[in-house]
């Protein structure tokens, strides 16, 4: 279950990924391979990784060649070994060596997040906390990001801009305060839409508690006023607290008592991870 | 001049984009925010940066609406210090909202990728080699990340399979070596096409200095080997070094003698620098 | 506030029915019209509505010729009287003339929407319900006629399968009934995701409530087990009725106690209402 | 014969249906499902009804999974009686959860025109006349709903605006009258495309007989005007009547001796018919 | 009147042209001339030729720049001497020396189409007889190219396979001969679509004509037999002949009584005629 | 070898072309053939030609049924006689009925092309010159119409702006003459990319040289001054004719020591070739 979703933004950016790197032609291929020749090859780790994106990277070579066998025992979100084999390819060499780097961007990159999520994982696995993404994704990459952080083991905040409320300071402004705002939205979005309201300071914490709001986010909060504020909202609301959260803080903040923590670096700051395709 | 291309690539990015975030609907801008408000932001620097994507970022508001001020006296691959105000912009407040994060995550990716480069570039200037990128760029964005190479200093590689040959070992088999496989696509590809051959060996040197090969890429030599094969190459073709590039051999490598260094880390694990919008 | 939003698949839409209309050139307008020719143009209601799709029409128009005037004293949600002038247009008679029919089949649908969902709300307007349309819209209108029903006066279910759970039968028979499936899928999906589940007895009202379910949609119930099951749930979740609503049930259910009441016809039996447009 | 023409436009509309619906991804079945489980359905009539739209069905779900196999021995154009089984399908359960509304919407409006169009037909199956839709039709769905409208038993009038000439009033201010319009026209579209005048009198009825239109519409006559519209057209063109036909006007008309009737409700308002999919 | 015609299938060949040309971008032009220099620039012919295509190579530049000027004092189907400035441009010189060669291509392959017809039609200008295209088109510039021909004087055929019936021995073979064809299809066509016949014979003609075809085409019969086929059509129906039809032959089927002479090489054929752009 | 390559914008002209023909059906297929009814046909050459676009029509037919089989023992680029079978297609006849004739188009306009290039070849076949082609190819058609120049036995000159330089004077302008121009873009672009000057007179060439110029284009230049520039540069660049060259001035210009002959007539003035598709 959770099994990769291939919404049509997906299959886009795939058909734009291919476009951009074969343009008008992969011409070191189309002039030097016989087109019927026939290839093995492996896609191999050389370093230790959370897998992700091995659908994406079969889409990528089946594209090119419906034929090609893409055959692994591993799926996403596994741990790796430096070393191991992730995928046996069997297909037209034209189409591996066409697709090789494209398929391997994809998944250096979506199991390089999902590695780095791994890792902060590891930090907090004994604390009742839920560690959750942003929208700080690579733009055109949302839910392929977002999938690698639950391969990764953590959670996601909202998809988009579509799917939940989280008003902010700026939203606020003209409607006279937290409490007239969430009131106002409530009675227009759907019954099935959650209201996040993001707070500063502990009276804006008040404001949102007697408002209703389903998740309040602690904006950059210290550790002690994020303590306050878990001891008044006392489970009448999520609490979510956000903002600059770097590994270190992080076991100190999954034993203050919230409920979520979100960290942009989960996706805007993976490097990718080391993969290589060997044809035979 | 070096001005930002928009290809029609880039302008499909930037809609998927704005696609994938709005999806159905900014909910909370849209039930909150009167139409015709206006607002004015800044976005400024969190950390010291070097600047790429201002015209990326102009895009995605004058998208939500084209009567979007955005006013800018710093210009791309300019260095820029932490707390710096990049962009000031006037427009109607709810374009400004809903377009913050993906303008921004544009922003902070391909200003990630300029500094980064630029941290490289300073390690090797005064040396007469030319660093360059690789096709290890992130699916989507090839275009983009190689222009945020070039701001950040670097050179660019080959765009993609179609504007140069690259004749690595999998190509050769079935020709009978590298002399016959040159010959072959030279006679094949247009008079403008330059050729570049992969070599694992000196052996393989010899071959590619023989075929007549534009630039032969010395794949993961050590750095003896790397000199011998400069020595040998004598100028007779530009001399490219590939391959587990790290910071601290760069050094060694420049002053080998080689014409090129090409770096995938340029691209590939790049952080995002620390941007953020202020609205008024 | 409530603006209409133009998604990207609302473009693509207009787009689309330009294209199926006009095809490879209105003939007619081609040959007969001088391209200078201007002329006005008023859009009339022709019964007594409820006026839903301007900014629709207008965009309609404006992609023929950027310069038509579209002026309007009048917004979408508003009662208009038969006989009424909506719209005055001032533009090239040549983008009028090839606009006409496109522009009004998206306000007569979306009018016509927007007019019998006004009839539903009349009838219930002294009860503390929500009445919510469902999924079954027009494929391609799914955000257009969601938009339809809030001019109306009722609201929004689910935007679609992405932004919010509902857990049929169908769903729970692999997972071992109500409660695991509710813990499942809670475990995944975002904190601002809301789980609603359908029960279709008192034994699975039972469960969804010990499930901690957000949303009950009571499906297909008389009204004696929906007072039942409004009792049993007694606010620890909301509680909707769905499935062959009729007019004349409407009334009946919202005394009933429920929070919601959803109905497909709001949606997909509207009949369109007659909107003329006279060129002078 | 006339089976159902896929053309470009429907393929990109049912694209935009399922991906409206599904967005970033159908999460209930995503995190409920098992991928590999396999389950039985059958779309059934919940009221009596005219099917039309099985293939576009078979392709919405054939698009989430090619190997579903839908399974019919109904065809489009069919009476079908309330509780008859209309397909049966077998294949993955999360393609039939993910497809179902989607399929079925598409199914529930065409089926709906068909039938609606059906009851129009039984009402002048003895005339020897022509009942034939209008342009008002759903946005995007001209070439299905003008094929449920075949389905239905009725013809159909031009598709769009290129592949055909009606000349109306504002078409012909400019020109000096319906006989230099027509003869202008005439010299400049194709020797295959017809021309059809709308005329509001009678003398304008005999400036397109002059000019030798091959239809004449009748716009908004009452019954007398119209027998002597026909007596003097005497079969030199041929004659349409237009404008506001109720049910309850249509004998009369068709009695009347003219060619043609076009009602645009055929299209704009019709409702959906009740077609339900239940899963084993 | 007869204004081009912009539909949405010639924007986007523009939009496809201007992509193929540019690619990842304009690498001369970006890198050497400066964003903001303004330049001048004419378009001269450089033999005599009938013009077409004014609106394309307008909008060519105007992508690349919106606030090019293209000034012209010169229609589209107006002959042009050798030497003549056809276009003068102001604008940016990268938009300019950009957008040159696709504004170019169009202009040169429209206006030879342009020239080609005029030259057949001088040949035919004193006989009662219209001269028109077929569907030999260069696949994506239909519309393009039959605007083309009517611009060098000529008349078109139909536009495509949706426009009109055209009825040839392989669609009667399973219909039991050209009477119930016909008949079948009338039941099934708009009252608004004609019905053309191909005959090959004499007594195919005499089918065609019983049958009630709108428009009979001769299909490589020689004159003899063609002006046996017009005596018996005796205005029945449209005569059309079609066929291998040379400019030698042209003279004595204009004479022979026809309605119609349809040539593919009116299209297929044409060699572009030369113009050029010179910048200050 | 050099096989056909698909790439994304000839997959969108192909899906361009048959949308532009079928539009909104093929209404006489449509009505007349059953839609199971089988047939066969052929592919006939009605002249001597040189085949290309075999693929191309391939993918035509398999894009209206994907089991037409199309069996050919012919490859693009060979000398097909007056009379030969080229293909030979079983499949549905509905899809051989409407894929005929833009099936036909294609391949007639590449045969023709690689048809006229054969014929530029045999005048030039004993001369160590390449001819090459230029970027005067149909809108939309590049990478077809290059691929037909190949088959026809000649060689590609740059695909478009993006993958070589070509500096012409309006470039060079702003810069301060052909060395800084050269100096300025080498240390821009990638080393891969080639450098082309054009030289209008001899002292630019004498300019080109010294800038280290790839590739020098003597531009309208006669015979006498080209074999002097020849001498000067002396195989320091190789050297390219361009601009106005006739079959006649072929042989000289091949005489003359020039490296590279460019033709734009290869591809913009080539007439369609004669093939017909006979059905059984």
């Amino acid at each position: 279950m959770d099994q990769f979703i291939f919404t049509a933004a997906v299959h886009r950016l795939i058909d734009a990924a291919l476009e951009e790197d074969i343009g008008s032609g992969d011409i070191t291929t189309n002039f030097l391979i016989p087109p019927h020749a026939m290839s093995e090859a492996s896609i191999v780790a050389k370093e230790d990784l959370v897998v992700a994106g091995l659908a994406v990277a079969r889409a990528v070579f089946q594209r090119l060649d419906p034929d090609v066998q893409f055959v692994t025992n591993v799926a996403d979100g596994q741990d790796i070994e430096n070393g191991s084999t992730v995928v046996k390819l069997i297909g037209r060499l034209s189409a591996l060596l066409t697709g090789e780097r494209t398929a391997l961007n994809f998944m250096q990159r979506l199991s390089g997040i999902a590695t780095n999520v791994r890792g902060y994982m590891r930090l907090i696995e004994n604390h009742p906390v839920r560690l959750v993404d942003t929208r700080k994704t690579t733009p055109g990459w949302r839910v392929l990001e977002k999938y690698a952080v639950r391969m990764g083991g953590a959670a996601n905040h909202r998809m988009g801009l579509y799917d939940a409320v989280l008003i902010k300071d700026n939203h606020i402004a003209g409607c006279g305060g937290i409490g007239p705002a969430v009131a106002r939205i409530r009675s227009r979005v759907s019954h099935l839409t959650k209201i996040e309201v993001e707070a500063a300071t502990l009276a804006e914490v008040d404001d949102a508690i007697a408002a209703g709001a389903d998740v309040i986010m602690l904006d950059n909060m210290d550790l002690e006023m994020i303590r306050q504020a878990v001891r008044k909202i006392d489970k009448k609301a999520l609490v979510e607290v956000s903002g600059g959260v770097t590994r270190k803080d992080l076991q100190a903040l999954a034993a203050s008592g919230v409920d979520l923590i979100s960290v942009g670096a989960l996706t805007h700051s993976a490097r990718a991870v080391d993969l290589s395709m060997r044809i035979k």
